[in-house]
Parts: structure tokens; C-alpha cells; sequence
């Protein structure tokens, strides 16, 4: 499994406090989570904003089986280009987690179609990510409830449309709730959001987010390498599907 | 729109702290609401555990669009034969309402085919109920959140089946969670949980708790009444939907 | 209920073999249809691709409650403009219903997130539109299955995301099939497909999809007139919901 | 990975035309099936009807991942005692594939809640059996449509409540269609629909069926072996979930 692991990459460069936190970066540290989970099993590379084409080429993605993506205040940056690229590898097989306020990405908007808005906020608040889905692949292996002890609050209404597998509820201090750990199909490709992170605590060096990190990556993957496809016009139309090679492609055709 | 209230109607009778709540019995609290809601557009009955037949008989139920359903500590003395005539007439179209503890009532595991367990649970605390859906007619002119002072916590894991269309989550004083709004359709019926309602509080005196009620019957009636109709085997199978009547039947031939 | 018919009207007068089928235009018959439905409780509008933005103001969508959409060969020059001014609306709350191959158009690929392409196609074809959901309101009234002697063939795979509602599916002479009736949510605000629609064939004079069309409208209309309301910051974090209004906004507050 | 297939084994030794299919039971070509596509990395036993219990002992449903369920004609004579114990395995996470007319078989309706009744037949019918999901992974490696040629008609409306995933709809040669690969989670348990496998014809011979049925019990089977685990009421409510196991029991605790 080859997974790339994408990250905004300013604030632990900016701000003294995320740096004490992360000072490799975000991505950093949930590629180390990945990689202690697959081992040998998965090669893993990881990409910034600040690189040329945000470090997300042609060749980058189509070599990619799930990308992991974390962003926060620099959202109008990323390249209308790389957010259609991104896009189209998704609709073609890709995997994309949506790694915290990543849900306000571009690129979210983009598959997801709303606005992605939550309501209200509130830091340093303890965390209690609720499996509701208790046999379901991600939650393998996790303790139920998952306990941080400092995050920070998002709460309903979450402006997406309603997931197909709701696997997290996350319930906060104040009774505050959030759909924290939600799954769709996009496509070929299947979307995960997973609302634990926030940049100012060390949350993706937890042992039980690391591993749902390893299996929201499973979960995620195709069952064979994503190919992009470009549309086309079936020249056949009473028999195209005969013809069709064995594995359908992605965009098959254009009503005229 | 003709409603039905049932209630097993017990506590009420037994413990003076819960006579004291709802003196009437829970199902005169609730039928109370509906009818404030409602006024002249809707016929309101009642029915009850120790009635014959629980009092609901053939009759009862081929008149009434939506049945709501509050049970606690009886389930079992619940007759086998009206949990299966209940579920017919929601196969068939009814709407039915599970209220609070009812969502361990055999009629609920009857249509939803899990346990309906949920965990743990904790008297007196606030509950603040977040709608997840705010366009949802269910949701229409109630706060987000609705609070109550006082019920009784359920939490997540609840083992229901995923919810067609998931509307009120609950967060509890521990940070405990609840999909506590859920609706399914099952045949031509649809059924509701709503969580809120424990007996010790007069939760369904609320005024919030009272629009909601009645924004679920609306959503729960069927668009004309229902009709139970017995399975038959269509005597003309190639042609059997060309003679079939214009609103086709719930349950129409079985599989040779 | 305010519904407003838009189309992009240019095969009708260009074309004469369409010119004969709808005189007046698509919009004119789904309008009349509309009419014919609702009678004196719905005021019904128009509008055209080649009106002054397109016919669709900020005004005319704040006054409807359902806008329908049929386009086929001219979605690029829908101005970007309009197509984000329509998805805010929907978010919002309007209903939104995409018809035949206004499912390729880019407001629907920018509400659902996919390429929305389906596979082949083939005129003439006798389509069999099958309810699945009997007892769903959309299905109201409507033989099953609806016998449309001739239309044009949309086949599966279709690129949308599993619809939160499966009303009809389609069967075609070659046996292929179209999930041809898909209901979803985004934001406040629902989207319908109904695939039935190709402009050679007077399907919009069929009563049977008039009835359609009117079921439809009533479950795409919101429970109260939407409103679009700017996202802003809450500036009280902790209790910024106990000040809320009593119907939550669409858009509540983003993360910082 | 342990598969067990489950056969009512009738028609085989009691129709010398059905035994000309199957000479040896349809479950040993469904055996047959998933030895090939798993190799050494599964276990495959079989059962059928006239065995003591049903050949499904508490201990073969223990050592089961997936259990696959044809039936036909006998589905009254499997005794109340192991449709429970079926369905109690389901819950905590055992898998069950029901085979054609397995859909009427009583776990089918104690799992799903509705009648699983479906309109009409026509016997000898090509089937065309297209995947809606390319992307999932029950479609991997299989030809858009399956093409078998003689089969039994199943149409809509079939009674089962919406599917969580809906992989196949097949077409048939006179316009009908059916929702023919149907998935549901149950408790912990997954539970598929495949509607192909009509007695009269060698389906589950066909390679594709059989790849088929290989990719299903992947996607059914649980990502660790089950565990039925009576329900308790936890003694620490406050606290239950810190002492809680690192894998949560399905059945944790009852509301009082």
C-alpha cells in the first residue's frame, strides 16, 4: 500500500507552541503512525503546501493509494488545479482522509458538495470519540470510547451530507457533539473525515488515533491501484458493454 | 390524521413518584401534545397494556396513520400475536413512533432485526438534543439544542441498524453520546426512535418535545391510509404489473 | 409553494423535430404539468439560458422553493456565477430537481461531487420505470412500473454518490438499468434525479410523470421558505447555541 | 478464513432435473467456488437441513466467519432454536450471505424486519447483473454486466429495507429489474443479498458467480474472529467505559 501523507506545513513553522508540538510537522508524525502500523507493508511519503505543485504532481497521486491530507488557515492556496487533480484520483479509486479542520479544504467542498461548516468551538477540551459502529473495520482493535484529554470542540450542525458509515461520534465537556468519524464513497473512491487533531496538542502521536489512522487507511484503499480514465464516447452504444474490458472504467461515456 | 398513543401504563399506577409526574399516564402527556399540535386535523386515541388485546385490535390499528409506542418493564407480556399484527400494519404503511425505553420493545427488534441494546446510563442528567439535519421537517421550528434538565442517559453503542435518516444526536453532562432521533422505513411504514422521554421527568410535557412529537407524526403518517394486503402469487407472470392496480400492493407475490 | 422551471430552450427552437414535440418549450410543459398538480397552490415561474442571468437573480431563487432543471447541450455556458448562486440557495434550503441530463449539468456536479457520467445510450427505447419504494410519497399515485413507450437509454455504472433515497430504477428493453429516481440532502436543501425526459419523446405531457413531477416538487420543498444566511464566526463559544434563534442557520460559524 | 455453507439440499436428491445441475447439492458447488478463490487461505465446511440442528451447532456458528444460506422450499422446517442461534451469531459479527431464494428464509426476515417478498417470475430469463459500485470491492475483477443466461426473474418492488450498500441491479429480458446485490450491517455482523442462483440452471458453476461469492465473503467476514457475549448490565455506570475491554462487546448492558 503506498499512502501520501499531506500537510499544510506553516503553523509549526510560524508558532512557537505548534513547533513544541510537532517539530517535524504534522505529517511527520502521522506518517510515523502509519508506518508503525503497516510496517514493511506500506511505503509512505509525505507532501507540503510550499513544494512546487503542492507536491501532489500527476505522478505522485497515481502513485498513491490513500491520501492523507491535514490543513487549517491556508486553504485558498492550494491551486484550483491540484484540488481538480486530487478530485479526479478520487473519483478514479484514490482514498482521501480528511484529517481535521481539513473538512474546511477546497478539496472537501469539492467531493462533498456543502459547505462543510461546523458550529462554535472551544480548545483545550477532553475528547470522547464514541464507536457507534462497534464490529466496523476502523473501530478494530480501539478502546470505545477513544479518550483525549485535550482537543478542540466541533460541533453539529456539520454542514455534510449524511454519511455512509458513520463510524465516530465524538461528545465534548460542554454536551457538544460532532459526527467525528465519517465515511463516503465518491466515485471509485471512498472519503473519510476524521475530526481529531487539533494542531496545539500532540494528537496524532496517540497510540489509539494512530491506529484508527492505520485503519481508515485499509479501509480506505482500493482493492486494486486507482487508474485515471478519460471520459469517451462509446462508439457501440447497443453492445459497448461486450466489449467492455473486465474491470469498468470509472467514466464510461457522455449522454449526448 | 388518525394517532394512537400506547402505553404499558404500569409505573404510573405503581410508584407515586412517577404518578406524580404524569398522573394521567404518560400516554394522556403525550396525546395531550399531539393535540396541541394538531388541534381539529387529527383523531387522538389511546390504548393500553392491561386493555384485551392491549387494545389494539384489527381495528384500531386499520384506522390509525401513525401509532406511538412508550414501554419499559413489561416488554415481555406484550403478546406475541399483536407484536406480529403491529408489524404487519407498518409493513403495510403505518407509521410507528418508538418512544424512550420502547426501543427495547419486542415490536422494535421485530422490524429492526438487532438487539436495540444500548449502554450504560446515568438518571437526572441534562440532556441537550443536537439536530444534524437542520432542513429536516422533523427539525422544523424546534432550538438547536433542545435541553432538558433532567432524563436519562442512554449511550452509544446503541445496536440499531444504520438509520435511513439520522436526526437528533444527544450529548450527555460525561461526554456520552446518543443517536437519539433515528428514522427507518421498513416496508411501506416508517418508524422513529426519539429517545428523550424518561419517566421521571415530565419530559413529554415539554414544549420543544411536544413540536417534535408532532413534526414525527407528520413524517411518519403514510400519504394515504394504509391497507394490508395478503401475499398472493401473480397468476399472469409476464404481464402481471400491466393489470396491476395503480397503486401497487405492499407485499406482492412470493418467490416460487 | 413558488416553483420556478428552468430549461435551456435551444434544441426546441432550433431544432424542428423537438420544435414538434414541445412547441413551447420543455419548461413550458413541465410548468403545465406543475399547474395541473398544484392548481391554486403553487405560483409557477420560467426561466431560460439565454435570459439575463439566465433568468435566475438572487430574487428569483429567494421566492422558490423548488426550481426544476433541464439542460443538455449547453452547460458551459452557464456563468459560474449562477451556478454558485443556485448551490447556495439549495445549501440553504431550495429543492432542486434535476431532469434527464441536467444530471450532467455543472450544478449538479458541483452539489453532488462526482462526474455524474453514466454509461451508453440508445433513442427509442421503451423504458419500464420501477418503483422501489412503494410506500415513499414521491411514489404516490403512480402505476408500477411507469410504461414510457419510447425515451432514451441512460445505463449504470451512473457516477453519483449512493442517493440518500432510492425511489425508481429503469429497465430498458436490453436489459440494462438506471437508478432513475434518486433523492439526496445537501446542506438544508434536497436534490431530486428523475432520469425520465428525453426531449425527442413528450414525456413531460405523460400524466403519469406530471404526477411524478408534482410528488416530487412536494418533497423537495422545504418545511418553511429558506434563507440564506451568511456564515459568520459566533462570538460566544461556549453558549453561542442558547442564544440561537429558534430555527438554526444553515451555516453556522466556521472553524478558526 | 472459516466459510460454512448451508444448504436445505432437497430439490437435489428429490428432482432428477435439479439433480442434473447439482449432482452433488448446491452447496457443494458453492464450496467448490470458494476453494478456488481462497485456495489454502480458507476453511470450507458444509451443511444441510436434514442434519441434526441443521448441521449449525453453537460450535460450527463459533468457528464460522461467513455463512452462506441457499433455501428454497423448506424454509418452516428450520427450527425457531437455530434461526436464533443464526441470528445471534450475525449480531456478534458473523457474516451471512443469502443465496436467491434464501431471501425468504426466516433469518433473512428476523434480520431485516420486513416480509423479503419480491413481485412476479419468469424462469429461463438471461440476466444481466450490473455493479453500480465499480469502486467496491465486492465488484473487483468482475465483468460489467455478469451475463448469465438463463435464470429466474425476480422484480421489484422487493420488500427489504434499503440496502447500506447496493452493489448489483440485475435487468431481465422483459424490462424488470431487482436490487440483486444487497448489503446490511447488522450488530456486528454484515449480511449480502446475491439474488443469481436460480436451481435449474448452473449459476454457481458460472466463474463470475464465483468470484462473485469469493469477494462477498471477504467483504463479509469480520475483521476478527466473532464472539457472543450474553448481555450484562455494567455495575459502574458513571465509569463502565474506562474498565471497559479494548474491543467493546456487542451487547453491553440493557436499559432498566
Amino acid at each position: 500500500m503506498q499512502l501520501t501523507v499531506w500537510n499544510e506545513y506553516h503553523q509549526e513553522r510560524s508558532d512557537p507552541r505548534i513547533a513544541a508540538v510537532y517539530p517535524d510537522g504534522i505529517h511527520a508524525s502521522v506518517a510515523a503512525g502509519l508506518a508503525e502500523y503497516f510496517g514493511a507493508n506500506a511505503g509512505i511519503g509525505t507532501a507540503t503546501l510550499d513544494q512546487p505543485e503542492h507536491g501532489l504532481t500527476e505522478e505522485v497521486l497515481a502513485g498513491t493509494d490513500v491520501l492523507f491530507w491535514w490543513a487549517h488557515l491556508r486553504h485558498d492556496r492550494v491551486a484550483d488545479e491540484v484540488v481538480e487533480r486530487v478530485r479526479r484520483h478520487v473519483l478514479a479509486g484514490m482514498g482521501l482522509v480528511l484529517l481535521h479542520s481539513a473538512i474546511n479544504a477546497r478539496i472537501a467542498e469539492a467531493l462533498l458538495g456543502t459547505s462543510c461548516r461546523m458550529s462554535c468551538w472551544r480548545h483545550g477540551d477532553r475528547e470522547l470519540i464514541w464507536t457507534v459502529e462497534p464490529g466496523h473495520e476502523i473501530a478494530d482493535g480501539l478502546p470505545n470510547p477513544i479518550e483525549l484529554p485535550a482537543g478542540e470542540m466541533y460541533g453539529e450542525p456539520l454542514d455534510v451530507p449524511a454519511p455512509d458509515e458513520l463510524i465516530f461520534i465524538t461528545g465534548y465537556s460542554g454536551g457538544e457533539v460532532l459526527r467525528s468519524g465519517c465515511g463516503w464513497r465518491r466515485g471509485r473512491g471512498r472519503v473519510f473525515f476524521l475530526a481529531a487533531g487539533h494542531e496545539e496538542y500532540p494528537i496524532y502521536d496517540h497510540p489509539d488515533i494512530r491506529r484508527a489512522l492505520g485503519n481508515i487507511a485499509r479501509w480506505a484503499a482500493p482493492a486494486t491501484p486507482h487508474r485515471v480514465i478519460e471520459a469517451r464516447v462509446p462508439n457501440s452504444p447497443e453492445g459497448w458493454w461486450r466489449d467492455a474490458p473486465s474491470v469498468p472504467e470509472p467514466v464510461e461515456g457522455q449522454a449526448r
